[in-house]
């Protein structure tokens, strides 16, 4: 079923000799099929076949592409079980996961689809002329927004679907009209050439350009490096570790004529302040739901709470006791891959070795069945703000509460925080009145900023920001989830004095598509009549 | 009337004893007035007041900040006569241009208050709680944009009131929420002074927090890359020369330990195209229009058209000579300083003796006047093409005319331009329906795409895009000028299941600012009712 070669455009190719397996955690062994290293020249072939796409498909209609991203969320559902399996088998992660995150997948392709039906996403803008202005006649001024050319993408290995290559990157990216190639995750190779396929169909199905999409195998240091140095790659979704993220903000920025923008999504310890009255009262209920979303997908989201902030009470050492008790109890789970399981354990044992850190739980080393056991730590405040590293993210199923003495201490310690994704605040109707300084506090750090809920579970909307400042991500001035990701892949673009036929469809008079408008300074739907000023 | 001491937020101040003064290139010797160098400890006082007014400045409404920007313009027009007569010595531009910009900035100003007096620009959106939804329900989820922090604005040469100390990167940045700290442009110092202390009075009549803003005295090498590489410093605004914007992007995003988004505004020749019907038909208007604008400005402007592509025909000759008279006529401008004036002979220079480019005319060098005067050479495409460094910004009233032999030649040359801000294009209705392809060309390499007009003259409005890609500027997805330069200096912010008194003004369910915002998919300037979906 699987045939293990790169797929280019149109086209599926194994010209290179180097091959790999995926792991199963699972299985705790290779799984039979061979996945061919893409070769320089297949590199190259994906790339220019990206270009000449490009120059067709960003002048596509809202609608044209509309119809491929539903094609591609039908396709992904045609692959049937195979697809649930094979994921299984190489993340680790349960079919009713694996359901659920292949729902969210075709739906946040259906989003972008429903975004570019409506088509007001695109944020036209016009001026009219205004000929008899004093001293200087005004030209007709029209602007939208147009994509910025083909895009690099990184698959994630915590979301095979949702993040990976028919994730949120690549349905925003071909949304906004830019081609994408996808670098697949080298530990679920044979799941991206499920999706890779089921895109490569919707492609063929709806008649887009040969080159729109394609997904090659290779390493972060080779093929990663390579597209994101090359020239006719004009942006990168990435979700990943740090390091890696900042490998390529640095080729991006610095090691190519042209720098480009990088969408790096990387670390984020997702800190949850909880207020003594709510603490005071809910301990079990607290500890329990914040046991659930620390192991939620054993502790291996994005989102997943790292650092909880306490003030130093009576119910302090109750909650904390209450919380190292229910992670006791949560089954330790299989981790995606062998590389991330071994980090989860070595990362654990340094953070455990810290200055001032009392280790409150931790189950033991399951490294050789590939699982995670939860863990929770404890670090006065001062001791947290003395030794940064105590922020560096510890992917897996491990939590640091930070204890502070009081609500001024509570203060200074968010304001050493490195930004992040999430921030969590838990607190009674009274409580969040009164502290609306530390809510304050907190949103600076964040893009999303949450009230008595834990972080895990991010909805796909119009609303959600899924970014942050950094290291949480590389550029703040984003999301990765939600409609508003498309502004990633998109630049601006004013046409004067333009005739209307050479105007995008979007920025023609007669407003065909009926999307909302500023004319003039004003929101409408409404064609541009004789009766405009 | 100068005092030359740095401006911090409410205070003067002049501790460091380096000084130095304007020289006038239109009285040709230095202005009186001594300007004292900010020291670091200034420097670091301006950035702390600045972090300190964020917290305040932050929080104010949007009518708070209108308010401010257009009292600033009120203190800009006080200063009367003596900032237009400072200008004018230091920067060598005539009186009724700079009473013209100043107008501009005057506009520019009132324009972002109107657009904060509006409210819509920052984008809420609003997706409201699904208590039932089944499997999981939603949370309410608003999101909104939310000021970066403290901006560092490198003042420009060229424009000493848009692009300066109360211009545009001002402008916005003031709007978007963000205190600003302005590294004076050290050739119109005096004119920098009158306007930080225009700014500096309004922000006391209208209750600003103290540190809102700055402006320092200093080099780009140290002031610049302190501001740079300052963790508190969010944001940079910057236009000038490539190098110095260079030098500040690689500090933004390699040197420190946050990067940070840089809108560098750098190098543009902004082609234009003449196809060859217009040409034939219109040859000394052409000419006499294109010859205006080489010259505006003394060729000092950003969109100067330093390209021009023809295809060779019969009238490709005529056109070149008329242009070249058109030139002559022009009477010589002094230049901004006398750095800029030497630079100009030598690139001119420069140019003139690359393969394949021939003079077609010249003026004499009036370096010891400071004055420029005009130049056109002609080159053929295939020398064009095979010398990238013919595409460096020769900054001043020079052009140069790229002889293409035909459209295909045309085409292939449009493909290996560098970025631009702008790029136009001649031709009769039938011809412009026929070239599609060139004007699709073009727009891939430019921010504003203009049709039978000359680049220079950037309108103040809405849908202006003053911006492109690399190497015109670091930021393609921006503008510089108009409304949407806003968008800069913000981050979305997403709040979930935020208590109604947490959460900002503009995405309460009241809608008391009454904006514009996308609730659960749909525009609407309604409250949010308990009839809302």
């Amino acid at each position: 079923m699987l045939h293990g070669y790169n797929v280019i455009g149109a086209e599926t190719s194994a010209a290179g000799t180097d091959v790999f397996q995926s792991f199963s955690t699972v299985e705790k062994n290779y799984l039979p099929e061979r996945f061919h290293v893409a070769t320089q020249q297949e590199v190259d072939h994906a790339i220019a076949k990206a270009v000449k796409a490009f120059a067709i498909f960003r002048n596509t209609t809202f609608v044209q592409r509309a119809l491929f991203l539903e094609t591609i969320a039908e396709c992904i559902l045609e692959t049937g079980d195979s697809l649930l399996r094979r994921a299984h088998l190489e993340t680790g992660l349960p079919l009713a996961r694996l359901t659920g995150e292949r729902d969210r997948t075709m739906n946040q392709l259906k989003l972008f689809a429903a975004l570019l039906r409506e088509g007001s996403w695109t944020d036209a803008v016009i001026d009219t002329a205004l000929p008899e202005r004093k001293p200087l006649p005004r030209s007709d001024l029209r602007r939208m927004l147009q994509p910025l050319g083909p895009v690099a993408v990184f698959a994630a290995s915590n979301f095979p679907f949702a993040f990976s290559t028919a994730g949120g990157d690549t349905a925003s990216a071909l949304a906004a009209g830019c081609p994408v190639i996808v670098k697949a995750h080298s530990s679920h190779a044979g799941t991206n050439e499920f999706m890779a396929r089921a895109i490569q169909k919707a492609a063929g199905q709806t008649g887009m350009p040969d080159g729109v999409f394609s997904s090659l195998n290779g390493g972060g240091a080779t093929l990663g490096q390579t597209l994101a140095a090359d020239p006719a790659i004009k942006a990168i979704g990435f979700t990943g570790s740090y390091r890696a993220g900042m490998s390529l903000f640095a080729t991006a920025t610095q090691k190519r004529e042209t720098p480009i923008p990088v969408y790096a999504e990387m670390s984020s310890i997702n800190p949850v302040v909880l207020l003594p009255g709510t603490l005071a009262a809910r301990v079990q209920a607290t500890a329990g739901s914040l046991a659930a979303s620390i192991t939620l997908g054993v502790g291996q989201f994005c989102t997943n709470p790292g650092l909880l902030f306490v003030i130093r009470d009576a119910a302090t050492d109750s909650f904390l006791q209450a919380l190292a008790a229910a992670l006791q109890t949560a089954a330790p789970g299989i981790m995606l891959n062998t590389a991330i399981c071994k980090s989860y354990y070595t990362d654990r044992t340094r953070l455990t070795g810290a200055a001032g850190v009392t280790l409150l739980t931790a189950g033991e080393d399951l490294s050789l069945e590939y699982k995670a056991s939860p863990a929770l730590l404890q670090v006065p405040a001062k001791a947290f703000r003395e030794q940064p590293q105590l922020q560096d993210e510890v992917f897996g199923p491990c939590s640091l509460a930070v204890v502070c003495e009081d609500r001024a201490e509570l203060e200074q310690t968010l304001d050493t925080l490195h930004g992040q994704l999430t921030g969590s605040l838990f607190g009674t109707a009274t409580e969040l009145s009164a502290y609306r300084s530390v809510a304050e506090r907190l949103q600076q750090k964040v893009g999303r900023l949450i009230f008595n809920a834990v972080p895990t579970g991010v909805e796909v909307c119009h609303a959600m920001v899924h970014g942050g400042p950094f290291p949480a991500t590389t550029d703040s001035r984003s999301t990765s989830v939600g409609t508003e990701a498309i502004r990633r892949f998109v630049r601006p673009v004013c046409y004067q004095d333009c005739p209307q036929e050479l105007l995008p469809l979007y920025l023609q008079d007669t407003n065909e598509a009926g999307i909302l408008r500023k004319v003039n300074g004003n929101y409408t739907r409404e064609p541009i009549g004789s009766n405009q000023q």
